[in-house]
């Protein structure tokens, strides 16, 4: 059976937030685990209204520092202070963050109780930052107005799983069940008696989420999310703005469906909508020229990662 | 006919926040102005919720630096600055709020292309803060962990206002519409045609609404918010913490509405009520044993300050 892999949309709105919707932030859950995705304003709301636990919540990656994708972090740790947290709690962002954080926290009388961990990213190319038992994640460079990343969430498929009836029909001694795992065939004084794929289910396919959020059309963007399952990329503008869009270093809808196209993705998610678009149908339509199987980010709507019928 | 003025909830939660309640803010609205009273985490999607405009505020009042009553500035004012405001906007407020709003939004990349006027408060006595035509400020001190303000809003009534058809009826001069204004009979050739009290309209009486939170009991505030027709007061505990709310520096719902009880106030609100208790019910019955005219914060909703009847 495979761990649950599902992204949260918490907020999908452009700097400028409505009524209804939320800036940038993201839940991306991995079985008990969660990751979170930039942490606008009222985040830790959204995460309350998902009924997602703040204590499965160790990661949380910043994309960069313009307020509509981290001044919901204020508040968050604020909370998770009142709340007991005792855990640690890993934040990857440009260093600058932490400078901020701690210089708030100090003049509005709080102090965190619980470790923070800082984890300066680097913005000149694809780096592994985070590897935990069952996931490894990358940050790499977008292009906005100030240095920004974009993070690749890959899931480690650990080795062959044995199939139980074969354990039991061969009575499977330790050793060779890890051999088996290994992807080895069951010989038994130099006999084979079964090969590998008759023991072990079929080699599961690692599942993959990228996030690209701010950036401006960077074909090496495909390159670094090659064959996700799952991409998110801005789409800000419609084809009303094109060559305008450089200017706002963000991305119109057919520039995020040509990265999804480019990369191979299996599925576009797109957002952070500017609010010159009362009904983003038309930029979800000109996506779909380009990427046929793009659809336009919900907040509080959860999406499987990878194939769900899969397991 | 009176000016409108009318007190909106924006946030009512104490300082953890839930998915349906967020952090300490208030609009309130007076004729075209909106004075903005502490300014919580989501405050500018609540705003846009309620369709208050972000131009018609010029003055934001925040009681103390506790992150549940300022960390919603950080996106407003990057929000206003975002809508392209050229106007200035006057804080009142800690004067560490100064540094911290400059620094984040250094550090956030973000100028504020509009004028911001700090007003630091102080914390000893009752102070007139702003005078405008129709309105006086006043803040005075409330008893917190750190520095807090209360604030009181009181509407200044200009002069007696003359029925128009003694002003025809008399073909009153400029000069003695001026008199008359200033509470003045008609006398002409040393003859009294008319008093007073039948060239105008009743006096009208001043209306006024208070702010109080966060605090302990403090018998001083009711002296400081005498015959307000609506007062807010925090109500963070019920009878079940009597006797350890002074540690938290919160108030129980008996102590607001002893508050409001010696300021003969008009009616009294209670809000920034504990996550502990599920069901407010209980604390409004509470309160309502000592004032029965007290209601129960709701987000959203907009309640005139003084008698709506009394045009």
């Amino acid at each position: 059976m495979r761990k649950d892999f599902n992204l949260t949309i918490l907020g999908k709105s452009s700097a400028v937030p409505t009524s209804e919707s939320y800036p940038s932030s993201q839940a991306l859950q991995y079985d008990n685990a969660v990751f979170l995705i930039d942490c606008g304003e009222g985040c830790q709301m959204q995460l309350r209204k998902n009924k997602i636990s703040f204590k499965q919540i160790r990661h949380i990656f910043i994309s960069h520092l313009h307020g509509d994708h981290f001044y919901g972090l204020f508040g968050l740790l604020s909370t998770m202070a009142l709340l007991g947290r005792k855990n640690a709690l890993n934040i990857y962002a440009h260093e600058k963050l932490e400078h901020i954080l701690k210089f708030v926290s100090t003049q509005a009388g709080k102090t965190l109780d619980f470790p923070i961990v800082f984890h300066a990213l680097s913005y000149d190319e694809k780096t592994l930052i985070l590897e935990t038992k069952r996931m490894k994640v990358y940050s790499f460079p977008l292009r906005h107005r100030i240095p920004t990343c974009g993070f690749l969430f890959e899931e480690k498929v650990n080795g062959f799983n044995i199939r139980p009836e074969m354990i039991e029909k061969y009575q499977l001694s330790y050793l060779e069940i890890r051999r088996t795992k290994q992807g080895a065939d069951l010989i038994r004084d130099g006999k084979q008696l079964a090969e590998n794929k008759q023991l072990c289910f079929p080699p599961q396919k690692s599942r993959a989420y990228a996030y690209c959020s701010d950036t401006t059309y960077d074909a090496k963007i495909a390159g670094y999310v090659k064959h996700v399952d799952l991409l998110y990329h801005e789409a800000t503008f419609g084809s009303d703005m094109e060559g305008k869009e450089e200017a706002y270093f963000h991305s119109t809808a057919k520039q995020a469906a040509q990265v999804a196209k480019s990369a191979k993705a299996g599925k576009l998610i797109i957002g952070h909508f500017s609010t010159r678009y009362k009904n983003v149908d038309l930029l979800l339509a000109e996506a779909q020229t380009i990427f046929p199987k793009t659809f336009a980010a919900e907040e509080n709507q959860c999406i499987p990662v990878g194939n769900v019928n899969e397991k």
